[in-house]
């Protein structure tokens, strides 16, 4: 057992940035860390909140440690291009490190926190149970997918939350194909074909889009015994309409854009069985299938129960106005982990603006209280919402304008390319995507040489 | 149990390529199939000399089933530029189908061959031992890495032969310096920053050669309590010099850029333990370090038993002048997997040029032998032979000309340019490198989430 250390690096000027938003203070809050010594921030997480609260903390005179489970921020709102292998999982994260390299009060730490102490104020890390105190603490592990009590599913039908998770999909995507090829009768070879999503929020609607093209044109002249036109591709929502958190008139027209490529969706009847030869829905339907893709519930990350705070019925921490806990001023939460109302009585959506935002507050927040000032209560501003539907439409509600079609798909490339992180990963996902354009071809479709078939 | 047979597609012509060759023939072998249908040829393995031979029969009236264990192709010489993180596994392979779709007297069959009965000529591959029956066979299943007997010594000294392998060591190279940071004292720092690899043929001064200038360049501002300089690489081989199979002014010239970057050279003192703390030599010397990379043995493919025929050492099996196998006539071996003496008296190296020429060659002798023409013995072309040393240099033995430094790695980066399958890589892997070269960089510092550090 060790504590982690570091060495104070040289003292860095704070922006005024956080002064402006202090006049709107709500809460004060107490004094955390005496004066004479820089207070440790300790970000819990890399993903887009816990990046975000790191990077505005960039010149502020702190310690900052960031740990997270594996080495690679995620671009997720792209997970699903890795899984239907028009991206390398490179072309769509960057190392951690990388991205807080110049950003000299900060370290990073690999690592899996195994729980949090809020009253010692310590975190334990890592398979050597490291611990590491802090002054202030951001929580952002976010959530992963949930099987309602059925995680038995989970075998048959993994999530998507992660790269190993996209890898998984995209291998069972691509040997499908090849047990197909190699089956010994039509019916086996249907079930093959056969590919079930489950949810239809943006990630099924996006997965949906791109597997009937993928199999139509970029696997047709590849296979011998497949009649790739006759790969089917089902949406199952338990819900009345797909894509719940859009406009009516948007989800709409997502839903004719799917019909149109073939996929076939079948709403209001909720998945009550899966197993590794189908599906069984509500209504008696069986479906017979040997790909099943989960796009459905979410848990929160089980970190939220050491805080002792409320949660939310899906296990989220039931934030304060200014994001921190309930009970522990020096804790703060950012991110799909924390529940939060917004004063039109909505949730901040789990998008990756929420998460951005979300961790610039409580960084922001956590320089205020350490001044003494009064904190800020967080304000969600809603920039839109975007899912793209198959090769070249998409929808978007930027609020003051529905788009659709070919310029929502234009809008989505344009907003997608510019927040990657790093130009190697800008100019590469950008050239992929001209070559699976232009060529209908996928440039990553591998599958593990450990996977037995 | 399933026997997978193909449907006869439309007849096409052969070419007048091998009629060129019948006169210099050497061996009349029986016509192995009536006159009045298309013969059947199964390939196992889709690299190198595999894909050679299937493309060499584009043209030719036979049916051809390659069967490899993978769904792809792999650009071997680059395999550690994915070991050291420069390119992603999807950079350096192509889908084996892809190569082989516009062929329509070819089909692809993903599964690992079990064994083959050439007694009954079939082969039985995949979980569910398919069958599969041929009229001639050619067998390009290579090597894999050998522990000379100590196969207790693969888990802390991973080889480097297929894609899995590469992300393996990629992520252990990786990891080192996670541990690095977060290690507790200056002895566990130094074992983390120490990386032995055993063996100084063209795979292991390759590696050996890109790493220090990561180290020292790619990951020097990442960490904080971590001094990169200190990185330590040990390049031992049991033989009196390195690169063996190089010209001796050349290995003099590699041995030298290698000792400038920084790599300690230990020739003439063989491994006697591995274990995860360290390597002891026979010597008597003790190398404390968390990461060994086995460069060293090849092992052939076991499959070379089930054919009866004589093998050598090594395993490889001791094929006739034209490439078949003594005893069965129809069955042919190409690539690593063939041990082939050239007429110089030198064997014909385990090198891609040899597998390329050993597939051609072997399809062709099908062709003539299936006409009751005579077979042709193969004859080694000698290409040249080429390692890349660091950075931006490299040596070159192209026998009419010893080429070294920034010329030898021009010509290095040409060649592997012109030769890797498919536009989209070429494009990508010069991209890549030119980011890495011009900054430093790595693009593919992934370490998979389930990696528990």
């Amino acid at each position: 057992m060790t504590t982690v250390v570091d060495k104070p690096s040289a003292a860095e000027a704070t922006t005024g940035e956080e002064k402006k938003d202090a006049q709107v203070g709500e809460l004060t809050r107490p004094r955390n860390v005496p004066r004479n010594r820089r207070p440790h921030i300790v970000i819990i997480g890399g993903g887009f909140a816990g990046i975000s609260a790191a990077k505005t903390l960039r010149h502020a005179d702190v310690r900052i440690t960031v740990i997270d489970r594996t080495n690679h921020f995620v671009f997720q709102p792209l997970l699903y291009q890795v899984a239907t292998a028009a991206l390398a999982p490179s072309d769509i994260t960057a190392p951690i490190r990388a991205i807080l390299r110049s950003q000299k009060n900060t370290e990073v730490l690999l690592g899996e926190v195994q729980r949090i102490d809020p009253d010692r104020k310590v975190v334990v890390f890592g398979t050597e149970s490291r611990e590491i105190t802090y002054d202030y603490l951001i929580l952002t592990t976010g959530a992963k997918h949930s099987y309602f009590g059925h995680n038995e599913w989970e075998k048959d039908a993994p999530g998507l939350k992660t790269i190993s998770d996209a890898r998984e999909i995209r291998q069972r995507f691509l040997v499908a194909f090849e047990q197909a090829e190699q089956a010994a009768d039509a019916a086996k070879k249907a079930e093959w074909m056969t590919f079930v999503l489950v949810g239809a929020g943006p990630t099924g609607c996006e997965l949906a889009g791109v597997m009937p093209e993928i199999a139509r044109r970029a696997l047709r002249e590849d296979f011998r015994h497949v009649d790739t036109d006759a790969t089917r591709v089902i949406l199952i929502e338990a819900g009345p309409r797909i894509l719940a958190t859009f406009p009516e008139d948007l989800a709409q027209e997502a839903k004719k854009d799917l019909e149109k490529l073939g996929v076939e969706i079948r709403t209001g009847d909720p998945v009550t069985a899966i197993d590794d030869r189908g599906v069984t829905l509500k209504s008696g339907a069986h479906i017979p299938t040997r790909t099943v893709i989960w796009a459905a519930g979410n848990a929160a990350s089980p970190l939220a129960k050491d805080l002792g705070a409320p949660l939310d019925r899906a296990g989220r921490v039931q934030v304060n106005p200014d994001l921190s806990v309930p009970g522990h001023p020096e804790v703060y939460v950012a991110g799909d982990l924390a529940a939060f109302t917004q004063k039109n009585g909505k949730p901040v959506p789990a998008v990756a603006q929420g998460a951005i935002q979300g961790g610039r507050r409580a960084a922001q927040n956590i320089l205020l209280q350490d001044k003494g000032e009064t904190t800020v209560p967080f304000n969600y501003f809603d920039k839109g919402n975007l899912a793209v539907i198959g090769r070249n439409k998409a929808i978007a509600d930027l609020n003051f304008v529905h788009l659709k079609g070919f310029f929502a798909w234009m809008t989505w490339l344009f907003i997608h390319i510019l927040y990657l992180v790093g130009f190697r990963n800008r100019l590469s996902v950008l050239m992929q995507w001209a070559y699976a354009y232009l060529t209908f071809q996928r440039g990553a479709r591998l599958i593990d040489d450990d996977r037995k078939v």
